[in-house]
């Protein structure tokens, strides 16, 4: 008996080192075909948010930073550079915690995550950082657009970090920006086997595919893109804002 | 050229409704079986917790349940059963947060989560509750060493449940049991292709294999099993305790 149908999660591998300016799309086109992978209707392009913000060049030189005061502050206590705490600072709306090490801050997307998603690995010049996408959605449609152009097929693509979270440890990736895809799948009214009403109500399918790409994802191993295919998403065009939980429905913070 | 070797989301379908003292490793064994699912070394079983509960007898008929006045306030503000209050307070270690409508608190695992997993739905009597596992990770242990035996294979396994979480919008699937995987994989002091120290230092891996079955693990879909196949985990024996932060450590709550 053949296995049923199930979900595959592909790593595409064979990425250049993404410069300013680089055609993201043709890139993964690229590295898919050399790769043996042919991109289908329905696959999900999920991407590592760092070549999104390479070929956006959302890169700042730290060199060119003059930290301000409250930057020279925190930077003195947590004994770090002052000018990446100034990029980080003003890659904020607003501080929400922090301690002797790292700063926790809602990003200008509404995101909550340490350093605002500023970072220093993978970002090949000595006191360079990368920084997030300005609109993340926009830079998945963006791509979404672009590989329909080039490979004539319909796919979802997320953009995923890797966030920290309240209660339990360790990252997982999440998805930031979102094309093509509902974030969210609602089961409110739905009942179960025994006519009972559903008590999961809202799943972040997103940030499950997000996590699931996270398994190959890793940073040392150089995979910027994983396809998941053979999940039946839902089309949708609500992008990462929905994954966004306001203050006054959020009973976990 | 052969697509390079990912990640497979195997579901299996055909378990029976699920009594108290079932033998899961064998209803398990048994389905893989019928869904042409031969389960091998390095797999990753992913179950549900409800079918745990269930096996385990982790079921409470509410009509034996007497509700403690404490019970009966909170249920009368949010118009709940009080029994069923009474049944959430009990799973709990203490109470994080109410609102008109739903009880987080921290269960005695140490699992912060709404209603300490108390659930309704997929219990097949009217007016019977489920609970989560006494043990989760001696749960995990225990079925892993009988698939061992029943099909001469080394498993790992994870019990998963649907948790709400702090700032973002929807439930994702989480690991509330592991054996025979360690839950966390550690980064720190490794370096980027560009010798620079990697910032995403602590990956929860054991959510993001939960995660990704959750995409599958639908509750109206009736898979309550996941077989996770070709992620290369570390073994290891540390439990599902190694994912919960301890408040001096958490800057997200």
């Amino acid at each position: 008996m053949r296995p049923e149908a199930g979900i595959q999660l592909i790593p595409i591998r064979q990425l250049p080192e993404v410069e300013p300016g680089d055609d993201l799309g043709q890139l993964i086109t690229r590295a898919a075909t050399e790769g043996g992978v042919k991109l289908a209707s329905g696959d999900i392009v999920v991407v590592a948010q760092k070549i999104v913000s390479k070929a956006e060049g959302r890169l700042v030189d730290l060199a060119t930073i003059i930290p301000s005061a409250f930057a020279l502050e925190i930077a003195g206590r947590q004994r770090r550079d002052p000018r990446l705490v100034e990029v980080i600072l003003s890659e904020s709306a607003r501080v929400v915690r922090t301690d002797d090490h790292v700063l926790i801050t809602e990003t200008k997307h509404g995101f909550v995550c340490a350093n605002a998603g500023v970072d220093k690995s993978n970002v090949r010049d000595k006191d360079w950082v990368s920084l997030l996408p300005v609109a993340p959605d926009e830079s998945a449609r963006r791509l979404a657009a672009r590989l329909s152009e080039l490979l004539d097929v319909s796919v979802a693509v997320i953009i995923t970090d890797t966030f920290g979270r309240a209660w339990r440890e360790g990252l997982t990736n999440v998805a930031i920006g979102i094309a093509g895809l509902s974030p969210l799948k609602d089961f409110r009214g739905e009942t179960d086997d025994h006519g009972k009403e559903l008590s999961a109500t809202v799943l972040a399918v997103a940030d499950e595919i997000a996590a699931a790409s996270g398994l190959l994802m890793r940073k040392t191993a150089r995979i910027p893109v994983v396809v998941v295919r053979g999940y039946h998403y839902e089309v949708g065009d609500g992008g990462s804002a929905l994954l966004i939980r306001p203050k006054e429905r959020d009973l976990f913070r």
